[in-house]
């Protein structure tokens, strides 16, 4: 089943917001089997929306549109799409009940907009929303399928979820899809390709090897297609085994895990626990960690100490380090990693100062320049980094190099 | 001038990776006053790419190709362009120069795959990439443009401030685009579509009015093309006049700004401070105040105390506190905001604490309640939110009214 994804939204066509749907919606697609040939963003004009579905329509099988649902007159989709179905707009009773609810249990006042929203096409299957007012539709004709979803993110994903995956599945027959990444930290681009030469040219028809560079680390990807389930399988694993034979030298990593993956499999199976004391870095780390929820076993917070005031009271860096070495030095990490652990009681500890940029602040280092430090139950670990420039580039690069740090330490004890 | 913006690389596709490129192309072309009418992401295939140049350059007269000019066997852009447009590579000294050059910085060894991201097209302008090695490709045919760019994202953005765009703005003629954004909170779309109504019927044709919601916010956006630039300018502030007063009775701020920018503008124009004290945020407040430069002016920093214990040691909350009225508390999230008062000596201070989900501690309260508390050199608010759930959505909406409720404050000061 080839597949195309859909956004309509002159905001996204003008910059103003970032689609995070469709690569959700690319990556429940690609678990479920389905071939997704392209996605698209449109703006929300009925030419563009008809052109864009025609099109759609022509090469794929599964069309899925998200956004223009909403109650204003801006949202045109379901009118649009009423229309190039022949289909006709009718009362959803249930849909009606549902909305109404929701703004009683909010205690918001209901008005025509708002039933409009129950105003649904006659021939499409009614999705129901549980997070929204705004109900799924699915159409079909000629024997293919289009879906219509709210853009609204955490509305679309679990109308995916709860409605439109498990249909699906029902009515798909899709051939196996495989997938294994493999994560390298500290080897290039280049030198991965040139040590994968001959790997790459065993490689059989079915199975891809695809290159995904990022600040500081290298992620190779094994992908495969194919009817036979188990020969698929085995393939990935076996070329897999000799991916990671061409880097025994380096470090690597099996899966579309991170080191901080590895951090956190390994603080919570061995009760240990871990604290941050960030300064350029913004409380970026502690971020990233707490995205995910079940960290709370093991990760117990920390400081951002931006001001270089917050070091010496909420750190104890004391003020002749600061003074000799200035704020971005090898002594002031350490002293950093060292203080958070001493306040906290973590086991681990990371600690992160330098000059992200664009400007330096009175440092005797230069532009991009970060010191990282990490604090065992052992000892401490500092290493001086120069990222460059841009500012999102240093600040990603030193997140990425802290988790890997990290983690290299945990894996020497393992 | 219409455009269209095209994303190759499978790991789009698959969902693997999430597309930033667009959004920010899709801004500056905007900016510039080139009419984006579509972006597409597809397969790294010379089926694909060829199909999809063709399809692209049916509609626009400029498409900015990004992705696959890596060193590695999967990156084929370069080599189907050449095809595509019947050039031929040839050695470009200069772009070798320059990428030896890179090396001998680095201390890294050259090889002949590094040579090769030198071998470029003989007829497309070449376009030097200062931050990378792959190199930008201008290809012209029949009054149309292609622009060939590398996907790393810091790279992609330096081509096109420094060699793209200069040169669109000296190639093309545009229309006027203008647009304003209105930034509402604590209304909801379709309250805010009914007190509109009368005020979209006066609307004349080239101005366009969008409702852009999310958690916890509401942007109206007022957009306009037109050939008369003092026409479409005075239009759209007239036009922003008029919305403004639709809703006095509502906190509305004009300009696509919120209110982390007005507490960034009126701490640093009065020398005060900001600290926050973050529980169930996890570092997500600060994070963002710091991505962005120039805020140590006026951010000190503060306390990630995701682990309660923290709560205790770095801000001081009294354990009888936690005991009685347990961690998810008006008390505790008051505490929190001034013990990082007293521990930093800020002016201003944020405090949340909640149950981001997808399970609770052991609290008294419910999945998605959160409590925040905003210290000012007078008096600490405190204010009780139930953001209901997924996780991502409480952690935003926690976020975002931190910085309203801040905002407020501050408002209600100037």
């Amino acid at each position: 089943m080839k597949a195309s994804v859909i956004t309509i939204g002159d905001e996204i066509l003008i910059g103003q917001v970032l689609d995070t749907n469709s690569q959700w919606m690319a990556n429940r697609l690609h678990l479920l089997g389905v071939e997704l040939v392209e996605t698209v963003s449109i703006s929300d004009t009925k030419e563009a929306i008809v052109s864009g579905i025609d099109r759609a329509l022509a090469i794929a099988d599964l069309v899925i549109v998200t956004g223009g649902l909403g109650p204003t007159k801006d949202d045109i989709t379901k009118y649009t799409l009423v229309e190039y179905f022949n289909d006709e707009l009718v009362l959803c009773l249930p849909v009606l009940e549902s909305i109404k609810e929701k703004f009683r249990q909010r205690g918001l006042p209901f008005s025509d907009l708002n039933k409009n929203q129950a105003m649904l096409p006659k021939q499409a299957t009614i999705l129901p929303n549980a997070l929204g007012t705004a109900a799924g539709m699915w159409f079909k004709s000629q024997g293919k399928h289009l879906i219509s979803l709210p853009g609204v993110p955490y509305e679309m994903k679990g109308l995916m979820d709860n409605e439109v995956l498990p249909r699906l599945k029902k009515i798909g027959s899709f051939p196996s899809q495989a997938y294994e990444t493999y994560v390298l930290y500290g080897v290039g681009e280049s030198v991965a390709a040139e040590l994968l030469e001959t790997f790459e040219e065993t490689l059989p028809n079915f199975i891809k090897l695809a290159y995904l560079p990022s600040p500081g680390r290298l992620r190779l990807r094994l992908t495969g297609v194919n009817q036979n389930k188990i020969l698929l399988k085995d393939s990935i694993a076996s070329y897999g085994q000799k991916l990671m034979s061409v880097f025994k030298d380096f470090n690597v990593i099996e899966g579309d895990v991170s080191y901080i993956h590895i951090v956190q499999q390994y603080l919570t199976n061995n009760k240990k626990t871990l604290a941050i004391a960030e300064s350029c870095t913004g409380g970026k780390i502690a971020a990233e960690i707490t995205s995910k929820s079940g960290v709370s076993s093991f990760f117990l917070g920390g400081v951002v100490a931006y001001n270089s005031s917050l070091k010496e009271t909420l750190l104890g860096v004391s003020k002749s380090t600061i003074d000799t070495f200035s704020v971005v030095s090898e002594a002031v990490a350490k002293e950093m990693a060292l203080g958070i652990q001493k306040k906290t009681g973590a086991s681990y500890t990371i600690a992160t100062t330098g000059n992200a940029g664009p400007s330096t602040d009175q440092t005797q280092e230069g532009l991009g320049v970060v010191f990282i430090a990490i604090a065992t139950p052992e000892k401490v670990v500092v290493e001086r980094f120069n990222f460059g420039q841009p500012r999102e580039k240093v600040l990603e690069q030193a997140k990425n190099k802290a988790f890997e740090m990290l983690g290299k330490e945990i894996l020497k004890n393992q």
